[in-house]
């Protein structure tokens, strides 16, 4: 029997995926499972975008462009502009999710065995993706007790090699929440430009922030256009993340020449998706206004009631749809497979994302949970209950 | 300014998209072009799947199964039954497209530096998938003279060396059209397992053979479940290129295991997309029917008329949509070129892709091009008339 790959054999699996079956058990045995574990938004996707793919009338499903619809890419150029990102058509490439725009900048920015640098704790995909790269992952460590703020730039340029070749964010962060100021963006621009490297930055939750605050993109970093390469999705903007559309964007122009040609090897990126996602543009500005209004009583419940539960803390995030709480246990790996297998209260858990996963370096977040508070505001609370109860009988409690 | 990597410096352009601008200029000045060029077919997407996704009544369009929905692999294991391969649901892997199938293909059983032995010429995107997963591409030539039939084996054997990990064939073939036949399929898989191989078949063209021959599938190789990864995808099948739906196949666990991973990493293949294509499983056998006469007809147009003409010469291919034809002229890129830059007939004139792409041996196919005779018949006999004209006056002929 022939050997599979090396990559294959050192590719992670999900941290989230290690708890599935014993959700399927708890459910099995008649339990009713909150699911704050994962970033699947239960906000409906945007109508405009429903109605499109009704209303299509494609007769031959054809490929599209390899770097997508023309005009969405001009749709999508507005879109940008409006956002004080200011680019054009070209210098946008239409992906299969932000996972293949990362795939696609990885690919053409480095070479295997070169290191990136990424906060953590941080999306824990972006293993696999510099896996498959080839490429090695140095982390710099943020702390819950400093709400997962940009650590000090001089413990990121200590890090710095002659391997390094990028550093990579996620802007609001997954899984911390954070949105980086426009103070941290422009030091992160200094020290990339001071060391000719790439800067990627993941800013699908752009548009989820909250308490009046302004995203600052990368993109708007002056003198960087060579540097500076943004993923995007519309994944969690309309709630389409099964659309699989992202766009990789750049002004390098050597960097889009060559994510092209990984476009062009796999034809295009999926044609009925991109009728969705061009049709989403349209989508009005009080489907935003409600989504963020949700999303803020959201959090609010969630983080106010979890450092209301004795032991816990959670810092209170300004982005995204997500938060990490520290919580007064031996392992948060094992507290979340207990609280699945071993309790429920009145019939009800709540299934969370344990941080280890998250972070690169052994043995951190090891009493953290990501929260995603994508469910209603009636069952975050159920699952609030459901969270204090339980560290009131857990053995593991500390 | 950073440097681009390695990889994307090697990462070859599509040899098709050289003349695209040429097709564009002609077009512009006012020319009909016959595309022959792409594997673009102008039949049209079963209607029982374009109505699947007008009355898709998705609300919040959410991620699917790393693996695909469970329902649509089921119905794909079905129709893997009717098509002679007995596989179950846990034995496919939904992708998108049937290149990311290779990709997470290559990924999972090859090692950067490792060797593919790709039977020439070949869909030239192979290389594309190649470099990216670091690999080489040794080929072992097939020739025209012999209808594009399988090298002898020995002279396969004789390109084994410790680095090879797997053979690729594409069965029936792109650009060749040649079908395997069960005997030579039988043989590679006896090479592949004296020398611990993996055999990568990719059978997208499986509905389309001709003259009742009947495809044999790597699958159907006893004893070899190990070894062989069967690729695959809608994308012509249903004429559903723009879906980007494929599947990796296999029974080698650790394959699939790995391959998964790789599919995690990339949450899932698109939503919309799959619903369109599980709805295409239930396409009645008349289109099928309807499609094959029709792809008979304009390959025997094609292919009769192609030899009729003074110097060139066809072999006549049993499955997919393409022939490889030889032309009495200098360099077939060039032949190519001129058609779109300094040739028409009646404001007319021919796409074509010229061979040398498709093989990885410097200078050959020089005089060759691929036809994909995906046109009408009275388009196809309008650019044969072209073809005809064109070789009276054109300066390179030999």
């Amino acid at each position: 029997m022939p050997s599979i790959s090396e990559k294959a054999q050192l590719m992670p699996a999900s941290p989230i995926r290690k708890l599935v079956p014993y959700a399927e058990q708890a459910k099995k045995a008649g339990k009713t499972v909150f699911h704050l574990n994962i970033g699947q938004p239960d906000i409906e996707t945007p109508e405009v975008a429903r109605e499109a793919i009704q209303n299509t009338d494609i007769k031959v499903l054809e490929y599209s462009h390899s770097a997508g619809f023309e005009s969405y890419r001009e749709g999508l150029s507005e879109y940008y502009k409006n956002s004080g990102i200011d680019v054009n058509k070209d210098q946008i490439l239409v992906t299969t999710g932000g996972s293949e725009a990362l795939t696609f900048g990885f690919m053409s920015c480095c070479n295997p065995g070169d290191e990136v640098i990424i906060p953590e704790p941080f999306y824990a995909n972006y293993n696999g993706f510099a896996t498959a790269a080839g490429l090695n992952v140095v982390p710099v460590t943020s702390s819950i007790e400093e709400g997962f703020a940009l650590p000090a730039i001089s413990e990121i340029e200590k890090l710095i090699t002659d391997k390094t070749k990028c550093i990579v964010i996620c802007n609001p962060g997954n899984p911390t929440g954070y949105l980086y100021s426009k103070e941290e963006i422009q030091q992160l621009g200094e020290l990339v430009k001071k060391h000719d490297l790439f800067l990627f930055a993941d800013e699908v939750y752009r548009e989820f922030c909250y308490d009046g605050a302004q995203p600052f993109s990368v993109m708007q970093l002056e003198g960087l256009d060579d540097n500076v390469i943004l993923i995007d999705s519309v994944s969690k903007r309309y709630s389409m993340c099964g659309a699989r559309i992202g766009a990789l964007i750049t002004k390098n122009e050597e960097v889009m020449a060559s994510a092209l040609k990984f476009g062009q090897a796999r034809l295009s990126p999926p044609t009925y998706a991109q009728v969705a996602a061009e049709a989403a543009l349209k989508t009005p500005q009080s489907y935003f206004d409600d989504v963020i209004a949700e999303y803020v009583e959201r959090r609010n419940i969630m983080v106010d009631g979890l450092n209301k539960i004795p032991g816990v803390f959670c810092p209170k995030p300004k982005g995204a749809f997500y938060a990490v709480a520290k919580f007064p246990v031996d392992d948060a790996e094992k507290f979340c497979q207990w609280l699945l297998e071993d309790f429920d209260y009145n019939g009800k858990t709540v299934m969370m994302a344990p941080c280890a996963g998250f972070y690169s370096t052994p043995g951190l977040g090891k009493q953290e949970a990501r929260i995603a508070y994508v469910l209603n505001k009636e069952a975050l609370k159920e699952a609030l209950v459901c969270l204090e109860k339980a560290l009131e009988v857990y053995p593991g409690k500390i």
